[in-house]
């Protein structure tokens, strides 16, 4: 067993069951009797020396419940890219310095594909000029497009609200008896995991959505035409990830087409719904909408996914215990067995930093415009189970740092 | 007691809560041992004869609560306005002759504004003719913007959405080191009380939103830029309703200004938070967002305030007691006692047909970018407690017409 204190840093883009790994992880160093800190924003903490002592907040059963259902980074985030090793040494070694001074051995690093890079880069400098501090990190993304984990922690509850959502959304277009064209928006510029999970929003009284398009498969505006042009639906629900493309490799929200214009004049764009949503209107002429789900689809957590919440602390709690071990250098994923059962495995940084995981293509159906059976096999068991939530004054009760 | 059978048509955009209203009509004709037909896509259902019998599916209980949680309008809804009454006689005509063939004395009709219209006119229409059909009103609407009620039916949802989905975005928003400013667009183009609500996302916690800008009180851009400059906080999150209009009551929506573009080159705009967002970026150079939050502000019914859905049962409930007793031409509303509970009202549809309520001025700050503690206590109440969902496959199961 390494000795020492823990460190434990959030970095990236929020989501809704990041600070669920973060309580794994303090709950696993509390209960190994150890002391944790937090890095405030990310590796910038250790840079500028600002940590925060966790033990005594989360030493309280109520706090560690408020953590668990509370969206975004708790202890703040970054987007800093640590220059190579041998580029900046005194970087690096105020880093350790600072490290040093609370007797910080272990640091556990939260993150997505960048965070892994600054796993990668701090246990190398660690090993090669003789530091004593060990580092892991624990995948988190909304995107699930992380090498080396069948699915990343934070995924689940995104694709819950995007299924959940597009549902409702689904409700409320099917009202009007005139036929319209509603398209949702997704994240997810490279890998269309989350417009993917969209196919989750039907169920036995709703086949919405009718169209799903991701960026894995090239699009052309007359073949969407088509598209439209089959669906036998009235009120067509349409669900496109943001990074669609057409044959040529542009994407859509390039596109140089004729807008339409809303009723007060200004043109009517901005991402690759609104300008389907132009195609569609100057097409067909029906009533057309686009809805862009934006930052909602990593912060919503109140209608959060249990599974990804417990799995999330799970994760934290096991690359706890790797480090404890003498691990280091690694990030921790998951490994699926059967349907469904997860154990936690873990990969080599240096395998797993840098790289994106598409959606492979025989999740995609032949038609281009649709997932296939395999696909909903593999994202159905990750949206299951809602957390009861603690409310104040009629929302959502949540922990915050300052 | 009216002898006969019940029609119920739902209409105008829908709402959370307008199923549950659809319920209580539903349950409370059929404990009075009557028929009720649902009216397929409002007053349209009447003109083509489209009418659906309800008792059957809704005598089982687990229908009744799939429905109270189902956004949305189960029977469909129109946007269809009547002629005068003395207009096009026959239309009128043909809409008695079908309620005639189902012997339907009593029609309840949900809906917002325009549909307390379509009441006045049919009972209008019907008193002068002769016809013994009675017509009551239901409200709801998202808006609030009706006369004759405390507040209406599917406002306290949308309310609590909004509260709720503000304070996950400020948590967000807050996460990196470096300032922003997150606009939050929601809907309201003449009535503000939406945005006010957006207020009920602080707590102890967080003090977002810190701008809050309603269309009842004209901002100019100088204001604006100024209100921005003062606000002492890294990370500004700014509620603006979807209508606000500068000085010369021109919609921030139809400004001329210099749009920023994005990374991909393309113009951010279409909205009054996108023209927020770019006055913003051109001032002061700091990261900027604007959320859109559309539709799901009608329809995301997933964390839906109890206390609204639970009212919205007892005001349809209590639109068929009083047809039952001979009322009509009237439209039922609630009346608010101390702080906090409900009685019910009603008022002549000739009354509040067709009006809209604004926010009043002693709700919205002297500084003109917050609300009031008046506003606040009118607010609170309604966005207390959530239903117990029920779920399939990990998302919210609904009840549909087909």
């Amino acid at each position: 067993m390494i000795q020492g204190n823990f460190a434990v840093a959030q970095s990236g883009g929020p989501t809704a069951a990041i600070n669920a790994t973060l309580l794994g992880v303090i709950k696993e160093a509390i209960s190994n009797g150890r002391k944790i800190y937090g890095m405030v924003n990310g590796i910038l903490g250790a840079v500028n020396n600002n940590f925060v002592e966790l033990n005594s907040t989360f030493e309280k059963e109520e706090n560690c419940e408020l953590l668990k259902l509370t969206p975004a980074a708790y202890l703040g985030s970054c987007r800093f890219k640590l220059p190579d090793t041998d580029e900046k040494k005194e970087l690096f070694e105020q880093i350790f310095e600072n490290f040093n001074k609370l007797n910080i051995t272990m640091v556990l690093y939260i993150g997505g594909n960048d965070s892994m890079d600054t796993v990668k880069k701090l246990s190398e400098y660690a090993l090669k000029n003789g530091k004593n501090v060990s580092f892991v990190g624990v995948p988190k993304t909304i995107d699930n497009d992380l090498m080396g984990t069948d699915h990343t922690p934070g995924f689940g509850s995104a694709a819950k609200f995007v299924a959940t959502t597009v549902s409702e959304i689904a409700r409320d277009s099917a009202v009007y008896a005139n036929p319209s064209a509603t398209i949702i928006e997704i994240m997810g510029r490279n890998a269309g995991w989350l417009t993917a999970a969209s196919a989750l929003a039907r169920s036995k009284t709703s086949s919405a959505p009718h169209l799903i398009y991701l960026p894995e498969r090239p699009l052309s505006v007359k073949q969407l035409i088509e598209d439209v042009k089959n669906c036998p639906e009235k009120n067509i629900i349409i669900a496109v990830s943001e990074g669609i493309r057409n044959e040529n490799g542009i994407y859509f929200s390039n596109l140089d087409c004729n807008l339409s214009h809303d009723e007060f004049g200004h043109a009517q764009l901005s991402g690759s719904a609104s300008v389907v949503e132009s195609i569609i209107k100057d097409n067909f002429g029906i009533k057309t909408r686009s809805v862009e789900l934006n930052v909602l689809q990593r912060c919503s957590s109140h209608f959060a996914s249990l599974t990804d919440l417990d799995e999330s602390v799970m994760i934290g709690s096991a690359g706890v215990k790797a480090i404890l071990e003498g691990q280091t250098g690694i990030v921790m994923g998951f490994n699926r067995i059967g349907d469904y059962k997860i154990e936690i495995i873990s990969n080599k940084a240096t395998d797993v930093a840098n790289l994106e995981k598409a959606v492979p293509s025989d999740y995609i159906a032949e038609n281009g415009h649709d997932v296939t059976e395999k696909a909903l096999k593999y994202l159905s068991p990750l949206i299951m189970g809602e957390p009861q939530m603690i409310t104040e004054n009629g929302i959502p009760k949540h922990i915050s740092l300052k």
